[in-house]
């Protein structure tokens, strides 16, 4: 039986397609540190697991398509406090940012549109795209300008007649690059000028170690017709299994038509949105405390891949995540080779193959993405086995007979 | 700003799109019996809210993309229960049974093909088709057959070159039709002649009030490469709200190229699957006193319905909806009277209108469909503000000045 053929170009996830090789370790004995996923380890504040012990629930219901109205006036409360005023028919509780970049998609572009997006990027974009049927135009970023936005003629020579939006990721995973006013101004411009959408993903907003806090899509009033901001709970509170996020988007119409697709899956998770209206309530010492936590990993992350030799990487100044590119030619087989043959006294870890986070065939393949969501401790034991396994590296070893 | 031709024709749920109305009439003081939607009032098991307060969860982090493996062993016990022997690769859970179906039609179909269903069926099928730009082909079952599967002649018409599939939900939402094996038997022969998929929404297998157990999907070898089958916790513990379903297929390419899209979305709620392997290991009794329930439920609303003038109904035998005819031409401006006009010592009800159910312009227009969600006291209650609604009602009041 013949399946889609979105389904048979779907690109597996690079964060997530390894995972088998890392059980297989894992069930040999090997100790796997998993800087693959950004699945954070910061314990999930204790007043979302108190909200949830109080919600004394009976039935577990349904909640409203657009989201429990408790929680959205938590979001509410949330933007206002970013500057940006939200009425409750501009914003849809989605589940997690996941579903809000498919709505975000969907109610932009049809089969065979395009969507603009500087590369490496968020390699699930492409997943939705392909589900969508929508094809992503990539414009390289650079390892070399830190993943600065792509030059305005670079990023318009990719604009045709069927582009329906450029997509930004900020703080971006998996670069950690923070977009400055210039950088939106030229995006804000190109919308306008060629009558996009600005699409920004805006889940990282907390985790940003630069001296100004992150720009967003909402504040640029000249395109409030255009631009839409995903969002998530997942990475701000270490919720990720909550599946909670929101679209959010000045443009009522654009909104009204979301919420259509919000019906026809019924409801987001309601347990997710109990445990975020208490998250909200958090004093904003809770974000402080756990940025001053990232903060301390990216430096001893970038201290570490320093003293590795050959290795090139710019120090990133948001989200929860370093692209390195590394000596060697195929970093997806190195990660193979790490979860499959290397041990440093037992232990492994587990990174994302740069590759994945590229649309353009071939590019990235000597990077992969580190995500510090680990103890600093425990981030500079698996620096140092990635260091030891960078030294003992041998390209396509699993080739050579009898080395399993 | 333009909005894609999908967002522009995705229809708004037929469920879900007059709930506005019931707000306001809620905050204007009425009682809304909701029979529109769903969701049940059975408590929530108790064992699956203690288990969710054994968790002890330090970080609620994402599941993996096919399900916690615990979870996923509790659905294959509970699959093997029924006859159905699942290996790990021929599953994949789903953020509810809505997610299921989404990636069903996405494995199965690209832009432009097509799928029959017999008419009416659930609504949100076409929301997902429209999302996914995959074509509805509709069959009409009618009402004086009990919405029997349309005869094989009629299927076939409607099979063409982009027909893809054909899906049934059985115990059928919004008929309550239990199809019997005949009736299989005869989309088994359709899909193997014309090399469709058979795809089978199952999620109100436990909802049965025949003597014999709904037959399933699964349950015809010589289609097991095209036989796909959707399932949910939602309704058979009453846990809507906690979002947790699966796919099920023999195919195991197919199920391997819907993992990709469940990899591009991360994870399924970690909540609900804890939850329901609590859920999973309730005794056959749980189902047995909830079905017994919703059975009495079935006879008061047949029994009510049967005394109102000019109602045509025929007994369902499974899942927990009466589609019944009303003497109205128009259903949808009949509960939108009943929201925004009618009251009976203060209280109303909701129904969902008939032709949300239909993919053929002007089809089910004097059909409602009642969900028996509640108690047999509420909804007898329901039932005979439903009659003195009928006895009251005189069509486009609300154009009527001075009414409002």
């Amino acid at each position: 039986m013949d399946l889609s053929n979105r389904a048979r170009v779907a690109p597996p996830s690079p964060i997530r397609k390894l995972v088998p090789l890392a059980d297989r370790a894992k069930a040999a004995g090997a100790r796997v540190y998993h800087l693959n996923i950004g699945q954070p380890d910061i314990p999930t504040p204790p007043a979302m697991w108190e909200a949830l012990r109080r919600a004394n629930i009976e039935v577990l219901d349904y909640s409203p398509s657009g989201g429990i109205p408790a929680f959205v006036q938590a979001l509410q409360g949330y933007y206002r406090g970013h500057g940006h005023d939200l009425a409750r028919e501009e914003l849809i509780v989605t589940t997690a940012g996941s579903e809000a970049i498919l709505f975000a998609l969907a109610v932009v572009c049809d089969p065979g549109d395009e969507i603009v997006i500087p590369e490496p990027f968020y390699a699930n974009y492409n997943g939705y795209a392909t589900l969508l049927g929508v094809r992503v135009a990539p414009v390289a970023s650079l390892p070399e300008t830190g993943y600065a936005l792509p030059p305005r003629s670079e990023l318009e020579a990719r604009i045709g007649p069927r582009t329906r939006a450029i997509l930004l990721c900020n703080p971006c995973n998996p670069t950690g690059r923070v977009y400055t006013r210039e950088e939106f101004t030229t995006v804000v411009e190109l919308a306008r000028r060629h009558d996009l959408y600005f699409i920004a993903d805006e889940v990282y907003r907390e985790f940003c170690y630069a001296d100004e806090a992150p720009i967003s899509v909402l504040g640029f009033p000249e395109i409030a017709d255009r631009a839409i901001m995903v969002d998530s709970l997942s990475k701000r509170f270490s919720v990720c299994g909550a599946r909670v996020g929101c679209l959010a988007a000045r443009n009522r119409e654009l909104v009204a038509a979301a919420m259509k697709f919000a019906q026809a899956r019924l409801s987001p998770p309601t347990l997710g949105q109990l445990m975020g209206i208490a998250g909200l309530a958090l004093p904003p010492s809770y974000h402080e405390q756990v940025r001053e936590e990232y903060r301390r990993r990216r430096d001893a992350v970038l201290e570490e891949l320093g003293r590795m030799p050959g290795v090139v990487c710019r120090p990133p100044q948001g989200a929860f995540y370093v692209m390195a590119k590394l000596p060697v030619d195929d970093a997806e087989a190195f990660v193979r080779w790490l979860l499959d043959e290397f041990r440093l006294e037992g232990e492994t870890l587990m990174v994302a193959p740069g590759n994945g986070f590229y649309a353009t065939p071939g590019a990235g393949a000597s990077e992969v993405r580190i995500a510090y969501v680990l103890e600093v401790e425990k981030l500079r034991r698996a620096m140092r086995i990635l260091a030891a396994a960078l030294r003992a590296y041998r390209p396509a070893p699993a080739a050579a007979p009898g080395t399993r």
